[in-house]
């Protein structure tokens, strides 16, 4: 089974590789753009059946740090 | 308008960080990981009415390095 797992920063956590990002998109001639947050993707192949709190600890225990990052799971069963 | 564009390595093209995260997640005990492949995800907050286009030459300017790299853009209008 696919699962997709994305890490983000905490709202209020700065995020210099976001502002970089932004930044560079208006130096480029990029118009409108409010906000740029950069994160995560964490595409995991995992054994048919493997359960929702597996998958929850393994982003506690590696895949993100929680006191700075919040994790969502995508497509598991 | 709120836009997720997510960064993934080419198939074919080594990950060595989904590979460490691999080890690392089978040497905390969690069994039945196949494959882990480590993107970017990149949350764009865009002016209201911003086309397809634009995001994808967003993209293939600066968010992605499409010689190694593939993108999807994922709630655009």
């Amino acid at each position: 089974m696919q699962v997709r797992v994305l890490v983000r920063l905490k709202p209020g956590v700065l995020d210099p590789q976001g502002r970089a990002v932004h930044h560079a998109l208006e130096g480029l001639g990029f118009e409108g753009v409010e906000d740029v947050r950069v994160g995560r993707l964490i595409e995991l192949d995992l054994a048919d059946g493997t359960d929702h709190d597996t998958i929850k600890a393994m982003c506690e225990r590696l895949l993100a740090n929680t006191v700075v990052e919040s994790f969502t799971i995508e497509g598991a069963a």
